[in-house]
């Protein structure tokens, strides 16, 4: 098989992880994205051209959006950060789990993700949400939500987001919005500090066209899954539906409510 | 064809709007339910046994969710009350809307509804939420709610509530929970005043079995719809599942978003 | 010294925890409340007939707001219950707190408390918060809230309630309310459910006077610390200032938002 | 009398409202702030060198904002602006208004504002309030906050604020904050998107040091009512007291009630 293997690069012992992965990985062809192959002295293989079986990735959720982002492989994440939502095996767990994996024994977890065009030109998707923010802390943007053609909401805000039910415990919820359990087809709208508190939590189908437009032409950030910022000026259109591609993890636990419970503690 | 009517039978000029109702509707057999006949001094035919083509209601919500209880026939809500949510016509537009429907010239609207067992004993289907609540004010109870087997939450609170995509903006949506799209195949769980905020709103799958459990035996409320209330010990069990039956409304306009932004103006 | 014991009836092992009260009390006089005194076959005083130097209670956070219901005594309390944010000392530590008290090791802290008037008629003071509640689930109410002769709000919600600094970490917490710094000289006004979101927590001068009316007669719960419940039909009108009494607590560790973050924790 | 004029450069009609204005003030001394000066042709008189027994702002809160920032005159805010929470007259009434003022026809209602020490070092007093952001959308920032020497919270968050009771009408409560009435003298610190909604507004005695730290060093931006932003490098202490300067509004309706239902309507 072929493993890829990417990681934040300066996640503590990484060398020694990357020796104890290999070990296990005996025999089958280890590839490493080009960050940790440059702290580890190695051939790199970018991500997006990596071709793998499936991916490991050594961090946070950070590690795992930003993989996502370039990849549509199946995913292994090794909780190596301080926030692990989507991780699945803690380090002390890395052998035990990789041979479950070669073994077949785990169990897929498929995950919308959400497809954005910028007028009419595509970004990367997003698996947690888009954010719509205001380029400048206390001057509020006025947003327009218009869905499936019709106008559904319309408010002043800091900043707005579409979130999947994998983001929906993540900025999501720290904004006010509901969680979503991830088997419901649905997106979720959610209003950052809205004016008079006017804008509510909108729960939409993921079948849906949501169209985001802007009142007036003042500079706003997008912001895809917390790791990609693209500036606008408030004159764009940005599109967005489900996107043909999901996001694959590999699971040997698959209850949410358990893990939802867990990791929130 | 065969038509029934239920109204708020303190409906002001009920005899009225009956007679109006009655001359567009000329050649048609027309029914009134056991409310209104009283008033009017007609013949009941309570609303269970109408076998109607479609029912009309007079008043507001409160008279659509009572009939929705007890019929599943097409209904052409007529708004005589101050809040009309689910109302489809004013009462200016009742020849108008009347004229339509005879003619089909008119779209189905249809809602989920959720069935309901206390102790494997069905009760009245809801429209919008089943709400339970403590039966003493400023007295909290502790609620644990299963999703399909799994334990999902586990919150003290003043009382909790499971609603529709229809009954999300009614009464769910004074306790925090978000809007959801009648498109989306979800029922949402809202806590009322959820001690130490720890409760969440959480959108679960239609096709969820959701269990209801109390951690102490103390007296609680159950409520339906608003319409109903049934007394709970504590030691009930309590499963909700999507009905087989649905509520269908009668619409000219359809869009949800337009509805919704003139209702809620 | 005169030292009054008031108690939750059912606590585990009331006798011992007696017992060794009277053990650190010897040769100081006791008396027993009427509940306790009933369970422990002791002579009782009532409560407000006991002009005592200090009152102990044992039992959590209701047997406080009882006490201070019928007493202006300095109180220690003792937590032998789930839930004491109020209380101060753990039953392992009775015989040196007490001692404390003796030899006037502590420190007093003063909260303030409501005095309302229902039609012109005092009821018992508020420590925590007086709420109204509409007496059927689901079933809003609208409130009119006056304050120092100018309407101030007026929303629709299932209740609302004025909160004390001290109140505002309990049930008003849940109602969404802000925590207040118990030196702030202030009360909160906290919507419960409000319609569309409409009502917000207000913060109001301590030397306010507050009035509520309701702007339909149906009926409603007004409910005292959680502990006695009033029944109204609507035509009330209620005034809220600040009482001339004061609760006093004793306490050895001074610092409120230590004591929150523990509380919370 | 000495007066200043202070105005938003880009008013339409800035000349013919400055020419309207002088026609009242006929016979007293009128000075123009360095924007309206140079709009108008006229000769600048910084504001905080104009010494004026008061001031005329033209335009919204933020015109309003700024010339507090810079001055402690009394001062007349005159709304050509889309918000203007914080101004007194219409356009149409400006004539009337001042002919009030010269006569000493009006109240003033004085303000508490924030005085804000940057690692010790002064920088503006804040009328509505001070906000630390993260500088990287999407990326948390974990706060600090010491009251009086105690540590009272300690949250993840995008940011936080400390809003005194002008300002709790504004930004404060778009961030889900509490109304404060201005008499209550406090402060309030609001969270912006806490992480599990953990932070929770909280109500300070406005004779309380309120001290902010940051967990990491990572770019945060503090901005002084909305105006003026800041970078923090996170390695910096912010202490904030009350000021001993009052912003100090002429007023001709004193509600603050009646202002409040009549602005948020």
């Amino acid at each position: 098989m072929r493993i890829g293997i990417s990681a934040k690069p300066d996640v503590d012992g990484l060398d020694k992880l990357a020796g104890r992965i290999e070990a296990v990985l005996g025999g089958h062809e280890v590839m490493y994205d080009t960050d940790p192959a440059k702290v580890l002295g190695k051939e790199p293989t970018p991500i997006d051209q990596m071709d793998a079986d499936f991916i490991i990735t050594i961090g946070g959720d950070g590690t795992i959006l930003r993989a996502f982002q370039r990849s549509n492989s199946k995913l292994l994440g090794i909780n190596a950060g301080v926030m692990g939502f989507l991780t699945e095996v803690q380090v002390d767990d890395i052998e035990t789990a990789i041979e479950k994996v070669l073994k077949g024994d785990y169990k897929l977890d498929e995950r919308i993700k959400l497809k954005i065009l910028k007028d009419g030109e595509r970004v990367s998707d997003c698996l947690n949400e888009v954010v719509f923010h205001t380029a400048h802390v206390a001057k509020m943007r006025h947003f327009k939500i218009t869905i499936d053609g019709s106008l559904a909401d319309d408010f002043r805000a800091d900043g707005v987001m579409i979130a999947t039910p994998t983001g929906s415990t993540s900025y999501a919820m720290s904004a006010g919005g509901p969680i979503i359990d991830p088997r419901v087809e649905a997106m979720v709208m959610v209003p950052i500090a809205p004016f008079k508190l006017s804008g509510r939590p909108l729960v939409i189908p993921a079948k849906s066209c949501i169209e985001m437009e802007f009142a007036e032409s003042k500079e706003c950030h997008m912001v895809l899954d917390g790791q990609e910022i693209i500036s606008l000026s408030g004159r764009e259109k940005v599109e967005m539906t489900i996107s043909e591609n999901k996001a694959s993890f590999i699971r040997f636990q698959e209850d949410f409510y358990a893990r939802f419970i867990e990791k929130l503690g």
